[in-house]
């Protein structure tokens, strides 16, 4: 989908955001953010995906302040809080009527864990609340069902933290078929890198690779060969949280976006509701 | 004050907002907003007060649209809105131990009368915080005692809606002072301009003049002849609202500042915290 109005709001925003955390002279902090406008101001962020668009202010930052992964610090301290959690969440399955849904609806929770440290018990009542949560959109049904015939299943990742719950539903779905993980290629926002796959212990689960994205989606254009090979041969496609669904949704592909719809603009162009969780085929 | 690196979010979300308003056509809106960037790229807005800065995008937004008033309606329902509370205001200064000081406190707990319509119920509960609310700064002892030998008080109004909640002020001043109020020459967000005192019949009470301003702030270079008289000849000013604060710190005048303060750069900046009501002389 193409982005929105006000997509360069949340850009300029998390501009500011990054360069409070990343640059401490104020007069940089200054000069960063003039150039990430006078960016913005020669490019049509309208002829583009949200993911694309951010991708600009992130390009100048990381030049201008030499700094490649910007998210590194609170990267790590997420998969660490989400790691402490993975017991419970295994917990959560085990005694669930309905393994799979259950670790498809903690998947979902995942999304929560977002930048910015939340205290456990926090996380553990956000997670309780999105178990009891009515879908907004559901084709549980139809993926249960193409699940059991399917050999291959491709997984795009979104999220550090959220990683770890990813983790609990390939869990069970290595039950039923083949899955392979993929990450994102260079670092953006706090988005799955292959170190995260590594530290969560992904990788000793299954195939992880890299997506050849930059951005916060997945832009089939920029897919390295291995990931466009096997998102051609997978027989299903579950692609996690907001930047997939913004930059996937136009593949014709048997996909399943899994998301708890964060931005008010996606909510509205798609008949969500902000907080809704998701699990969608557009096909 | 010099404009902060926040502004520019702040700018750019609030253009969102007018033009969700006033423009129907998204290709339209696409463009203004395109403008409103360019021209942000192109000034040095950390070299200008926050008003100033506002400013720019306020020209591009007018000049495209061809629109002079972007806030006309939603300023209209505001003024009848707060008319429909002056007997319940003014009947909370009758029964007032400190009439004045409970004057006062209802002039920044008018600040909250912001665009958007509040329920009746929603008002009334924000003032009743607000009159129990512990002042952050007061210098209110003072202000009483320059207020029993000040003969001319200029008066800085700031929003319409709250401009009824300062009348109810200043029909407690001039029982003891002169007032005159003054109003921006230019339409600019949902500012007092002089139609707005004659529609609350402020214009009965007290002289109403124009500032000069076509900002939301108050920039001495910018007065009118009258008003830099005023200005200079007052014994006091009370200066209301967060855009009065922020361009009229630096001059060296006996200004009251009466705010509700809403911004957090403006807090972290001067040591408040979001929330806080002031009552400060800065000399």
């Amino acid at each position: 989908m193409k982005a929105f109005l006000e997509c360069v709001s949340c850009i300029i925003r998390q501009t500011i955001e990054i360069l409070q955390r990343v640059e401490r002279s104020e007069k940089r902090r200054q000069d960063i953010l003039s150039a990430v406008i006078k960016k913005l101001a020669k490019v049509d962020i309208h002829q583009m995906t949200p993911p694309e668009a951010t991708k600009f202010a992130h390009d100048v930052i990381q030049k201008m302040t030499g700094i490649k992964d910007l998210y590194k610090k609170p990267k790590l301290q997420n998969n660490r809080e989400a790691l402490a959690l993975y017991p419970y969440l295994k917990s959560l399955v085990a005694k669930a009527a309905d393994p799979l849904l259950m670790a498809i609806r903690l998947a979902i929770a995942g999304n929560i864990i977002d930048l910015g440290a939340l205290a456990e018990f926090d996380v553990k009542q956000t997670v309780k609340d999105v178990i009891k949560q009515k879908f907004a959109v559901s084709d549980y049904q139809r993926f249960k069902r193409e699940l059991k015939r399917a050999k291959l299943l491709l997984y795009i990742g979104d999220n550090v933290g959220e990683i770890v719950f990813d983790k609990v539903l390939i869990e069970e779905l290595i039950k039923q078929v083949g899955v392979v993980f993929a990450v994102k290629s260079e670092p953006v926002l706090n988005d799955v890198l292959m170190a995260d796959a590594r530290m969560v212990g992904l990788d000793k689960v299954v195939k992880v690779i890299k997506s050849g994205s930059d951005h916060a989606g997945t832009t089939m254009a920029r897919g390295t060969k291995e990931f466009k090979r096997l998102f051609k041969k997978a027989d299903m496609v579950i692609a996690k949280g907001q930047g997939n669904y913004e930059t996937l949704d136009t593949e014709k592909k048997n996909i399943y976006f899994l998301l708890k719809v964060k931005c008010p603009c996606l909510a509205q162009a798609n008949g969500f509701s902000q907080g809704d969780i998701i699990l969608e085929n557009l096909r």
